[in-house]
């Protein structure tokens, strides 16, 4: 399969598109070729280093010629402002996620992509990890059964890293679960085959500083039967990639003497002061993170299987089966997140989208929704707007 | 603190004391002086290995003058008979958990203790682990701030032990919430203040051929503001002693090369032949467990405090706080099970009762049945019959 390499421009130049950097240099089936960002400075960043052309807004980057898709790396509450006028230039998406901070703002991108006929994909997430493919390859295999519990769960410093005011304010889309627990859900929602229909939980915002939702443990069941617990904290305490081979969520080997490091940042920082910080951390700025030695991973997850339970970690699936362990390399490809650009390429040239389409994170941004709704109420919460894995959508 | 040793007599000499006895023989503050078991050998290797009587009943135990208390090591169905006989004997009591199966038992039994003045002690439990007992000096310090979430987790091959037939029926006490449920609810009782308020819970009763819950998952909040995951997998796949430094339940290094040995040792049994082979794991019996070089525990615990985790191991707490984390060794005693001991001593010898008591064990067991009525129902449930470490119960 050759063809031209996807013409991709890039919305918002900040940390998300960072990490995406090795990859779009790496693989060539995609071609960098715009891209949109306010920072002069990270434009002239952009056009030295790629040789594309910078604008100034996501408007002109979506009606450049030039562009096949756009990837759109902007803070969560504008992806609707700029989804809508990547749809409207007729450009293929991939939006990072999460898809939206409300409801409305996720129909509005569905419907918009799918009234101008282009894929809609969320993503990079966590789901797209090669692990936690190789897992649901091997539970579509039928080789172990029904899949009949999930356990996930993730301890990180994600609250003490350095934010912009909003990123602290729930409903602007601040706090773990927008940021984070989206990625759980991908996750656990692909593994058990997406059709969520109740979930339970609590969640906690314990600190004064941070007044938003540092973590959260919710109950969640499918309508395949399976059930799921999702745990997520970002206060910077216990770190679960202890469990992990000590490989952070990068895929590259932790420092233990890194301890403590996110909080110790921030010691005497006003608001101010730690958005700068923050901006250290993009494109043009800053070092790139260490570079990666395995797989990406969100943490530990348990997958219980009828005849075996399979245990993602960095380096692939470990399986538990009836008498004997093994264990299943999932190889790490030359090209970091190349299963990202596969879903691209796969949906652009030939019209087979991934999993991961504008219905299945409207369906993820519903359970974030939903955990906030529980833990407020006390009470379960139904859902209404999940899609499986197949794209069928559960009739409203 | 020197006096006469507590007299003890033990009904039951099956798998439950055999795990008692190397505490029995080393701690000299308890004296084994008879016991009863309807099996005359297992009576005859008593009467040879303590010197004590053998009791072919339990009311003959509670009426012999040289018992001061009775460890009720029998099965489950049978607690409330032999904690009423020995209640109304004026003997104190150590129950094996769970208390009992109904609640009903369990409050006939919480009564006559009382009503004979007698102590009634639920255990030993993995409550009593020394791990979890120095966890809840920390939490009682106040150094780390509240406690607002703990994760407790065990993946182990409870489902494939030798059973005899009732203990694969829950109607009868049988399946993973009343043998090893309760050691989890207790542990996360323990550290959560013991008010727990509401569960919410999934359980799964997959293998046809032994058709009892093998796993559950619960979510569960406390009057404290805590909140706390529960997860137990009995289904012999996933194994979290990889999490515990390969340490066992009880506190002895794991053979790697023993993975998938439950399972296999069952394999041509009918009913009949499994229970027999249950007995080979009894007292007078087979052979006793491997040695223990650490600590027993209950599989990963992390308890999430205001500025610090604290991780539960073999060995101690491993404290993640604000910018360092150190570990926190709890001395492995000479007498293992000590604080069993140190419990019914300073209950029988100075009229201080452990938190574990009968109203405290009727509370765990009510966490029990709602979960298994939560799954049933998809709803919460709320709990009503709590009482606290301290021993506040919630008023009814």
């Amino acid at each position: 399969m050759t063809s031209d390499p996807v013409r991709l421009g890039v919305a918002g130049l900040g940390r998300a598109f960072m990490l995406m950097v090795p990859t779009f240099k790496t693989d060539d089936r995609v071609k960098l070729v715009a891209a949109a960002a306010p920072r002069a400075e990270s434009r002239t960043a952009f056009e030295a280093e790629f040789g594309g052309k910078g604008h100034e807004g996501v408007e002109a980057l979506a009606n450049d010629p030039d562009v096949e898709a756009i990837y759109i790396a902007t803070p969560h509450q504008m992806h609707v402002e700029h989804v809508l006028a990547a749809a409207k230039g007729g450009k293929h998406v991939l939006v990072d996620k999460p898809l939206s901070v409300t409801m409305e703002d996720a129909d509005r991108m569905v419907e918009a992509a799918e009234a101008a006929g282009v894929h809609l994909i969320v993503g990079p997430s966590h789901s797209f990890d090669a692990p936690v493919a190789l897992a649901r390859q091997m539970i579509e295999s039928g080789e172990f059964g029904q899949v009949r519990m999930v356990q996930a769960l993730n301890y990180t410093d994600f609250l003490y890293r350095p934010r912009r005011p909003e990123e602290l304010r729930t409903e602007e889309g601040g706090g773990v679960l927008f940021s984070q627990g989206v990625h759980q859900i991908d996750i656990v929602r692909l593994l058990c085959g997406g059709m969520a229909e109740r979930v339970t939980a609590m969640t906690g915002a314990w600190d004064p500083a941070r007044p938003t939702e540092g973590a959260y443990s919710a109950l969640i069941s499918f309508a395949s039967g399976a059930f799921a617990t999702m745990t997520y904290s970002g206060y910077a305490h216990f770190d679960s990639d202890v469990w992990m081979g000590d490989i952070g969520e990068l895929g590259a080997p932790k420092d233990p003497a890194g301890y403590g490091k996110a909080r110790k940042a921030l010691v005497g920082l006003d608001a101010e002061a730690e958005a700068k910080l923050k901006t250290t951390r993009t494109f043009g700025q800053g070092s790139a993170p260490a570079p990666a030695t395995r797989h990406e991973h969100f943490g530990p997850i348990v997958v219980l299987c009828d005849r075996a339970d399979l245990r993602l970690t960095p380096e692939g699936v470990e399986v538990f089966a009836d008498t004997e362990r093994h264990f299943v390399e999932a190889p790490v490809p030359a090209v970091p997140r190349k299963t990202v650009v596969d879903a691209l390429v796969a949906a652009v040239r030939e019209n087979r989208p991934p999993a991961q389409t504008g219905a299945w994170g409207r369906a993820s941004l519903e359970v974030c929704h939903a955990i906030l709704r529980s833990a407020e109420s006390g009470e379960s919460v139904r859902l209404e707007r999940q899609c499986s894995t197949t794209g069928e959508e559960k009739p409203a």
